[in-house]
């Protein structure tokens, strides 16, 4: 029984209305009142798995666990306001360092909230002794459309934000893995698994044009898959212009890094949507608007199935599809 | 530097316009959207605080996660809808007792979601390595009136609903203190602090004759000093009037229990709350219709001071003024 079976059985019993619960099948949910909607996204992440044990700056954190949540909100196309927050501080810290750590803390956020136009609600605050867990539930409004996973239809373009795998390496560096790298692609790599850049102003407007859309949080295979799951379709992607920064690139090509890690280490906290092919060049402009990299990486197709494809059109086969959260 | 003194300092910067937010000073934050509100509130639990290190009975977490949230609710007269879940669950399980565990989670919120009528909206699972930290984040509706710390007049009634202690007491035998304690009082009082029992569906219809609330979480000296403290005023109370359940009464009265440690255990989640005197026979047939116990327990003063009197009016002294979450 995989993570979606669990949801499936355990708790897509207990959902709320479709309209509202989304069935539980979408980065976040919807409160409606009188056809203007909130959206509703909430994510928790880790000491050790989103953030480095024994992390010195909680300011980092403060922005990773806001981000992580505004990518899902981002990824139905809302635009975030709000956020309520779920504190977790360090038990073995001294008073003194405490009020320092949660000092940081709270800098990480004000800054967070001038760059994404967001403001705190309320919230609470534990001391705990094991690995710090902290939730965050970020709160968004839609106009009229939100975009679900369920939207693609065939025929449409398959787009990615920024780019792949850069997360998954600082996390691997992290985990001493990758040790042949040098010092500074490593604080490259590092960095943006630290802190984690969703296109949250272009999200909101690309609401327009796109018919479905997820974050990447689990791997480009993992939600690509579930979204086209979700859509009852399938998708085929060209493998070569799946977008990688040059530095990843050359790490692909010398063969110390495998693309297989890059499709499925996840946390890229980029959006994959799908749009009608007459909107490519509004996407374009909008993406040129909000200097954000966009690149068309495939289509979607009838036969349900994900298919990744080389340059010479042979199917590649990836042994994994994504991160599992158990 | 308390709790409260780093909430002003480094999160009510943070905080959303008063009228949202409410300067982070009340149980819960409200979304407001077109006269018509949305009442959100957050709380975590963790493992060996809130519920016992190992807890065999998932389902008794979920349930007291679910209602630790609807009292925050409940305290601003709000009817709850709809909640979204950030779960933890131990890495330390294999794959089966993982299944039967998520099984057993569920099976409490279902039962918990029948008795209130709230639903799932969405929410997260991560796996940890530590204490379990769960949050919940529930959400509920006002039509006009929401109940505010805030609100207390000079010269209105304090009730409380409920008895005061028996989840500390439980929290107590549970940490092995009170060993003198018979095994059907040890069942008993751990039963309340697994299971708190807030006043939900009583606490909506109280918001038409009440003038503040708070639920008791901290401590009934706490939780009542924030009320009169937002409320800028003072509270006498009748230590006798304070409502026990008849064996709290007797270890009182055997000094096997102090009444400092009753009144400041917290947990209790209960509601105090403050009423205009014409609202008083109002008040008592709300309670009796939903078969909840009120008691009127003092008065709000103009001096800005929490006294406590015994029978004699002479005013008692306690050191401790309630639970400190840091």
């Amino acid at each position: 029984m995989d993570e979606f079976q669990v949801i499936k059985k355990f708790f897509l019993p207990l959902a709320a209305q479709k309209e509202n619960s989304l069935d539980l099948d979408d980065d976040a949910a919807i409160i409606s009142i009188k056809k203007k909607s909130i959206v509703i996204a909430t994510d928790s992440i880790t000491e050790g798995d989103h953030f480095p044990r024994n992390e010195k700056n909680p300011t980092n954190i403060a922005k990773k666990l806001l981000r992580v949540n505004l990518s899902d909100i981002a990824s139905m196309g809302a635009e975030p306001f709000a956020y309520t927050l779920n504190l977790s501080v360090p038990k073995k810290l001294k008073k003194k360092e405490l009020i320092i750590w949660i000092k940081n803390f709270a800098k990480g956020l004000k800054q967070d909230q001038k760059k994404y136009n967001v403001a705190l609600l309320g919230g609470d605050t534990v001391a705990i002794k094991g690995n710090l867990v902290m939730s965050l539930t970020a709160y968004g409004t839609v106009n009229k459309k939100v975009l679900k996973r369920s939207g693609a239809r065939i025929g449409e373009d398959v787009y990615v934000t920024g780019n792949i795998g850069d997360s998954g390496i600082g996390y691997g560096i992290l985990l001493k893995k990758f040790t042949m790298l040098n010092a500074s692609l490593k604080n490259f790599y590092i960095k943006k698994h630290k802190l984690p850049d969703p296109p949250v102003h272009f999200a909101k407007n690309i609401v327009k044009y796109a018919s479905a859309a997820t974050d990447i949080s689990d791997g480009f295979l993992a939600d690509l898959n579930n979204l086209i799951t979700s859509s009852k379709c399938g998708a085929e992607i060209m493998i070569e212009k799946i977008p990688f920064v040059p530095q990843t690139k050359k790490l692909i090509d010398q063969q110390k890094i495998k693309i297989d890690y890059l499709l499925s280490c996840g946390e890229d906290y980029q959006l994959i949507f799908t749009a009608n092919k007459k909107f490519s060049k509004n996407i374009f402009k909008l993406a040129k608007q909000y200097l954000i990299k966009v690149v068309k990486v495939g289509k979607i197709i009838k036969k349900r199935k994900l298919r990744i494809l080389d340059p010479q059109g042979k199917e590649l086969f990836f042994s994994v599809l994504g991160f599992k959260h158990f």
